[in-house]
């Protein structure tokens, strides 16, 4: 088994994103092939982009205030200790609303998580 | 997309294990036929048993201190904000060590959340 924490894992910016920094937590990097885990922090006026992807999003909300955006274009907002399900090809984004960081746990199915795809074009955010 | 608090999802008293409540926060229910996520708050000396199933864990530590028993006896011990990753038939329980409730999420494949699966001999924690 692996204990870490999260400041054990490498911090990537994205920055073709709106001001995000993600880490990958749980990964194939730890033997994890099915399900990762990634951390998400949002900086003041950051979000992920309006974008759908075939494959699910289970999110707990961290820290900060913010809203995701569902696919009619309605604002939901959050707040630390809220959990979301996107399902798969599901139009979503999540944005930081607050002067704080907004940070959030997202698991996805191990194809939701490829470290070539970090742009917005083949977003696994 | 579903977006719930931790309250919203019923709480089970785990009778068969010590002390132990489960509240299935993300799962077939909701919609997530892939991933189940879990929340589970064991009162003071509560414990999962040492167990193994064909199955991973992806767990996140909310509140509390604990312990996670490795296979071979050891303990780790577990504060809020610690991230583990149990592989597939690995040996392990967790257990709370101190005089508050120890609270953690644990995320599995869809296999590893059955509705029937809740006395020890068949366990899904």
């Amino acid at each position: 088994m692996i204990v870490k924490k999260l400041t054990d894992a490498p911090a990537v910016e994205l920055e073709a994103y709106q001001n995000v920094t993600k880490r990958v937590v749980l990964g194939a990097a730890d033997g994890s092939g099915e399900i990762a885990l990634r951390h998400f922090s949002l900086g003041p006026g950051g979000a992920s982009p309006y974008h759908t992807h075939p494959f699910p999003h289970l999110v707990r909300i961290e820290a900060g205030t913010g809203v995701i955006v569902d696919p009619d274009g309605a604002e939901h907002p959050l707040q630390p200790g809220d959990y979301i399900y996107v399902p798969d090809n599901e139009r979503h984004n999540l944005r930081n609303t607050g002067p704080d960081p907004f940070d959030f746990i997202c698991i996805v199915p191990a194809r939701g998580e490829q470290p070539a795809c970090l742009t917005p074009a083949d977003d696994d955010s």
